[in-house]
Formats: C-alpha cells, sequence, structure tokens
C-alpha cells in the first residue's frame, strides 16, 4: 500500500460519524490527531478512534495540531461560529477539508473561505460540507431516477425538513452560535434543491419565527424559503421543529421533484415514481457515504456526490435566506 | 312544505356538480330555469335539472332570466370572465349567490362585487363560491381534529395541488378567459391555507411559469405560493400540472397542518395525526355538501363552512398573488 493519508478530526459535534463510519472502508486512512477545537475535552472523539483501531494524539489547540500533524485531510465539527475559521486555517495550509455544514454562519465568512480557497492548488486541496443525505439510499435513488431521464425535465422540487425539538444544547439558543434553523436544518432541504435542480439560486424568498419555541432562545421553530433557479426550477423548502414525539422518526425529510414527464417522491425512507405509464415504488440503491466519496476523489480522481462550488452555493443560499428572512420580521 | 326557493342556474362549466348532487337532499328547492350566460345552448344543463325531476325554463338571457323569474339563489359557473359581473347582476337584484371560484378574474372586479354585496341586506343576501373542499371527507375530518385542538396553536400550513393537465378547452389558453393558474387550481390551496389558518393573508409571495405547457397558451404550469397569515402562521401552496397520466387521481390534493402539539396531514384521501403520544389514522367523517350547507344556513340559519368574507379574501389573495408572480416573471 501507499503512504497513508493523515486524518485529523477537529470536533465531534454534528456529523462526525459520517466520517466515522466509513474509516473501515478507507484503509488508506491514518487518524493521526483529534482536538475538540474549543476548550471542551476531546477525550470521547479520541476514545471512538481507538475503538477503531487508531491511535491518534489529542491535541488542546487545533493549530499546534494542523501545523505539528500536518495532516491531508481535517474533517471539521467544531462550535458552529468556528467553522468559518478553521476551513480558512486548513485551506490556508493546503489541508483539504471536509466540514459541517454550513461551513460559515456569515457571508462576509463565507468570502473568507472563498478567498483562501482560491488560493489553494484546487487540483490538490478539495473542500466539501456534509451533505450526507446525497448518500442515502432513497436519496440516491430518487437522483438516479431523475438522471435516467424518468421524470424528464425538472420543473418543481418540493421539500420538507421536520425535525422533533427535543431538549437542545445552549449553543442552539444563539443565532451567534447556532447560525439559525435555515442553515442548520434547512440546509439540507436547500441542498437537495441544488442537486436535483442542478442550477445555482437566483432568486429566495424566505421567512421565519421564534415563536412558541419553549424557551429556546433565538432558535427559530418555523422557517419556509422559496426558490427559483437559475435554470427556472422552481423550489419550495419547509422547515420547522413541529415534529411531534410520537413519530416513527426523529426527522421526516422528504423531497418530491416534478417534471415535464414524471414525479419522484421521497418519503418515509421510499421511493415513488410516477410516470405516464406506470405508478410505482422503486428498488433502493445502496448507501454510499460521502466521506468515502470525497476520499476516493482525492486520493484517485473519483467523481465525488458535491464539490467546493456547489458548497459554496448552497451555504451563500442559506445565508441570503436566512438575512432575507430576518429583514422580514413577523 | 313552506313555499319553495327558487334556484336559477347559470351556467355548467367548473362545478355546478356541487349543486346537482345535493338536490335530492333539498326539497325547499325549486330548480326554476337555467341559462349558459353566454352564446353557447344550456340544453345539457337542462337536461340535468329533468332528470332530477324539475322543470327549469331555459333562457338565453340570463339578465331577463333573474328579472322574470325572480329567484332566491343563483348558482354561477358560467365563462370564469363573467363570473363577477354575474355575481354583481345577482347581488343588485337581492339575489344570494353561489359562485364558482374565482368570483372575479381581477382586483377591480373584485371590489365591484364587494360594493353590490354592501349595498344588500346581509342578514338574507348571501354569497360564497364554490370551495367543496371544505365539505369532503378527508378534510373535514383534518379540520375537526384542528378544532378539537388535537394539535395546538396551528405554526405551518402546507398544501399542494398537482393536476393532470389532460386536453384543456381553449378558454384555459387566454388570462383573459382563464384568469390564470394560481386563482383557478390554487384557490384550493389558498382556501385551505385560510379555512385551516384562520386568519386573513398579511404577506404573499407567488411565482408561476407558463414554460413547457404543451401548447396551452397563457396557461401557467407550475406556481408556488408562500403566505403568512395575520396571526403569523405561515404556509405554502406548491400548484402544478404535473401530474402524470398513470397516476391513480386527477388530483393530487395534500394538506399537512402542523402546530405545537401535533401534526395532521391529509394524503391521498386518508388523514394522518400525529401527537405527543399517538401516530394513527382518523376515521373519516362523512361528506358534507357545501351547496346543502349554504341552502340550510338562507333557509333555517344553520352554520354555513363558508361565508362571503372569506369569500372576498380568498379571491383578493388569490388574485394579489397572480398579480405578484406577473410581476416577477421568470
Amino acid at each position: 500500500m501507499e503512504k497513508k493519508l493523515k486524518l485529523a478530526l477537529i470536533g465531534g459535534q454534528g456529523h462526525v460519524g459520517y466520517v466515522l463510519r466509513v474509516l473501515k472502508d478507507l484503509p488508506e486512512l491514518d487518524v493521526c490527531a483529534v482536538s475538540s477545537g474549543c476548550d471542551a475535552p476531546a477525550d470521547a472523539l479520541a476514545q471512538n478512534c481507538v475503538n477503531l483501531g487508531y491511535n491518534p494524539e489529542i491535541y488542546a489547540d487545533y493549530i499546534k495540531m494542523l501545523d505539528t500533524e500536518k495532516p491531508d485531510i481535517v474533517s471539521v465539527c467544531g462550535p458552529f461560529e468556528l467553522h468559518a475559521k478553521m476551513c480558512c486555517d486548513c485551506l490556508e495550509r493546503n489541508i483539504s477539508v471536509f466540514c459541517e455544514k454550513p461551513i460559515a454562519l456569515t457571508l462576509e465568512d463565507l468570502d473568507k473561505i472563498r478567498a483562501a480557497y482560491d488560493k489553494c492548488d484546487k487540483s490538490k486541496v478539495k473542500i466539501i460540507s456534509m451533505v450526507g443525505f446525497r448518500g442515502e439510499s432513497p436519496f440516491r435513488t430518487a437522483y438516479d431516477a431523475v438522471e435516467k431521464g424518468l421524470i424528464g425535465k425538472v420543473k418543481m422540487i418540493n421539500t420538507r425538513k421536520s425535525y422533533k425539538l427535543g431538549t437542545r444544547p445552549a449553543y442552539y439558543h444563539k443565532r451567534e452560535t447556532y447560525g439559525g434553523t435555515i442553515p442548520w436544518v434547512g440546509s439540507h432541504a436547500l441542498d437537495w434543491i441544488l442537486w436535483f435542480g442542478k442550477s445555482d439560486f437566483k432568486t429566495l424568498y424566505a421567512v421565519h419565527d421564534t415563536a412558541d419555541n419553549g424557551g429556546n432562545g433565538d432558535l427559530e421553530m418555523t422557517a419556509l424559503v422559496s426558490c427559483v433557479l437559475e435554470n427556472n426550477v422552481m423550489a419550495s423548502a419547509s422547515i420547522e421543529f413541529l415534529r411531534p414525539a410520537a413519530a416513527p422518526t426523529h426527522g421526516d425529510d422528504q423531497v418530491r421533484v416534478a417534471g415535464t414527464c414524471g414525479v419522484v417522491e421521497v418519503m418515509h425512507g421510499k421511493v415513488t415514481l410516477i410516470t405516464a405509464t406506470e405508478c410505482k415504488e422503486l428498488e433502493l440503491l445502496p448507501e454510499r457515504g460521502i466521506f468515502y466519496d470525497f476520499v476516493r476523489h482525492i486520493l484517485y480522481g473519483e467523481p465525488c456526490v458535491v464539490d467546493a462550488e456547489e458548497t459554496f452555493e448552497l451555504t451563500r443560499a442559506c445565508l441570503a435566506a436566512r438575512d432575507f428572512a430576518d429583514k422580514n420580521q413577523l
């Protein structure tokens, strides 16, 4: 085997599981080091890696970790408000980044990441965010149907993100540390729109509301986003924390893509296709780990399900929609 | 039995079936006359009435019909672009009106109806539009659940109207005679929002698009409406003619109402309720004809599922959303 790529982990919030779950399939990687990226201990994260057969160094200071270990790839799941700085710190050192979405909480911070990225050798340094739904079975299956032309030209995309509120850590209560419900929850919905719509966002209309949030501070309970893409595909996103406790799953994640000759719909983990001649449930494609794709892309140039430009466009759209909604306070 | 109320029918387009279907349950009514309201013959409409045991006069001129027969109630299902004038002609003669929606194709015409209505004795003269979904089993059942407080305070309403395009008569091809997809198809969705949301519209954002309409002229294939109601309920409407031919029904009519402690959803004719403690399908309430309600309201003061103010508000919202979308041409 060739020289192993060095992977370092910053932070264990959010979807670091996307990384941990596929490590067994990536013998090319060594987890060299971990850091919480903040004052919190990284012991639990390190233990997860030890359990998987690695022996990472633990660093209190992630900058020191980057400069000492010189990793090839870093997973960023730190405090949300530090994502942008962490991305910049990695890119400035020519390290590829797999970052929890949203990668920035303000448009200004997003610009800084873009500037750091533009100075990199883009053939070697990559950055994507954790839009792991693109690899999940039902969504891959629906996307495959659209790619095969089974619904014709895409015209309308309807998405739903409904979560149980549960009990949220304190960093969800402040805009500065949470970022807002449109970027945090809605980013999945907007990513589906970007992915299935195959075009950048042209116009965005958004509203959000913190009312009835059960004492969760700034957290918006409900949001709606309406989009028109550059190719005139229309799309809607319904985003809220109203999923009742007795619902069978934490999230009600739905995508419906209607085209000129068919409709494909992901609901409750199943995929339905209706065309001029048939109405049927599709057999699911196997799951594909987004981090697995990302590493194979870096190593072997295999196609990855998402790229840097889409990552920037998604983040821009989420933050622009949130900022628009702020100006339309209910 | 008391003196029969006289019912006259103008036009057989649209949902005149709401009237014909419940006549057998309304022995208090006599169908005294019919008119097409335009140059077309009214023979088929008259024959329908004869088949139901009535013996209506046929008038080429509906004004002459109103002045000669002096009906108590008129059903208006004429050419769409004449609805507003027909409503005014009836109201000016103190005749109650059951009119196909939308009751006007322009905001100016809606103002004329409002002015005519304001001159009436409102205790006797009524006007509503044919929002028959309010009486259909699944929608009544969902509404009943909300009324019982099973989902708490309503926060978010998502609606879908997806129709098969099929072959459309020529009057669908021109804005002047069709009115637009938001008023024609979307009026159902906006009515659900008004009904379940129990509040007038505060803000409306809308887009629509005529592309890929298969040679149907001005007909918009797709539309999206986002609303915030005066009570801050958010709502979305996805409206299109993209339902594929092999779909099991002509229309995919869906409403989802999410509240502070539950979600109720109408889909495929079934109603699902999820709360903190249960997730179940609700037993359906029986259908209730909207015209039956309307006549009993006029005769006996029984509650009707919709009133004049809601009819005006719905029409205003549909036309305002359409006009807004016109200004945001894709």
